[in-house]
């Protein structure tokens, strides 16, 4: 008996982003799976059951359902650690839970599906890779500058702001071509996110 | 004498977002104007002086400096009229902004900056154009369905979320080359929040 519904996309870094914080929150929920390109996901969008036509979507025990992983990562965490208090240390997690919607997400995440989902490979043009590869090793490039005075994104302690970026850095290597041994500080985060209790794999799905 | 001074991109619809919040909340600010592809620009990208490499940036009294447009606004909101404390209005509001940052800035904003911008103007191919026009009618009809039943996007009153999305959808039709007119409720919203008291445009620059 829970009061929460996750739909979520397994394959997903947004979606598992959510799948992280519930872990780490101890929150139970039930899970329900939409891969990407399946029939499930199709009459979803063309039923219009997910708000802004997105997954993650979270489902709450009134039936509201929130869309968007990074303001559900908000919701979820208010009142906890995961989420600071202090505004300025606020504002600092929330700037970079926008620069990874803008600029990580639309790089480093985008790479990677257009080399692993079948209905995304004719757009992966080389033209189109190698902009991604550079504009995404920028972007890790500004997280291992970070990460060279912080041990964790916002600051002092693993926030929000961890969760959002460590769901596509974590693969960006495997699944997006990048080189993340250049970023020695990004892979010592990577390390000490996964670390940390509760840590779930992407994989892990609830049955 | 004033507490805040605003690093900003006088043509940026991101940067026009935080000069509306200020202008609504009636806060004073020193204004520190740095156009795209200008030597002062170029400077600071040198120097490192913006955080994350962006603007606007937010400077506090303390020299603090924020960056990201919709978090320097939750920053400023927070505690005002313009962000909802009901968790779920929140949720509801942040969803929109980081749906802004992802799905509307990648599409409007980015075929207006192709066709504005020299430095961009030769990556406006007819195929880039063409799948920039058709992905920003989708946002915006997105926007059109939510307007049918709301009068502002995050719901019963303005917002940051309004903020948020005004500031590329104003300039959509004239800089992006969008068909408004398919979009009603859009073109109705613009004109319900181009009304509020102390809006400004996004030409209106401090001295």
């Amino acid at each position: 008996m829970t009061d929460l519904t996750l739909y979520s996309m397994p394959s997903s870094g947004n979606s598992y982003k959510v799948r992280m914080l519930l872990s780490f929150l101890g929150l139970p929920y039930r899970h329900v799976g939409m891969e990407y390109e399946t029939p499930e996901l199709a009459k979803a969008h063309e039923t219009s059951t997910l708000p802004l036509g997105k997954l993650p979507t979270l489902e709450l025990a009134d039936g509201t359902r929130l869309p968007e992983s990074n303001a559900i990562l908000c919701y979820l965490a208010e009142g906890t650690d995961w989420m600071p208090t202090d505004p300025i240390q606020r504002a600092k997690t929330l700037a970079w839970m926008f620069w990874e919607q803008n600029q990580h997400e639309g790089t480093i995440a985008v790479r990677a599906a257009l080399l692993v989902y079948e209905s995304r490979k004719h757009l992966a043009t080389p033209e189109r890779l190698a902009e991604l590869l550079d504009a995404g090793h920028q972007r890790l490039a500004q997280m291992n500058s970070h990460l060279s005075e912080h041990d964790w994104i916002g600051g002092g302690a693993p926030s929000v702001a961890d969760i959002s970026l460590y769901a596509y850095t974590h693969s960006a290597g495997t699944k997006g071509g990048f080189d993340l041994d250049q970023f020695p500080n990004v892979l010592a985060w990577l390390d000490r996110f996964a670390a940390l209790p509760n840590h779930v794999a992407l994989d892990e799905i609830p049955a």
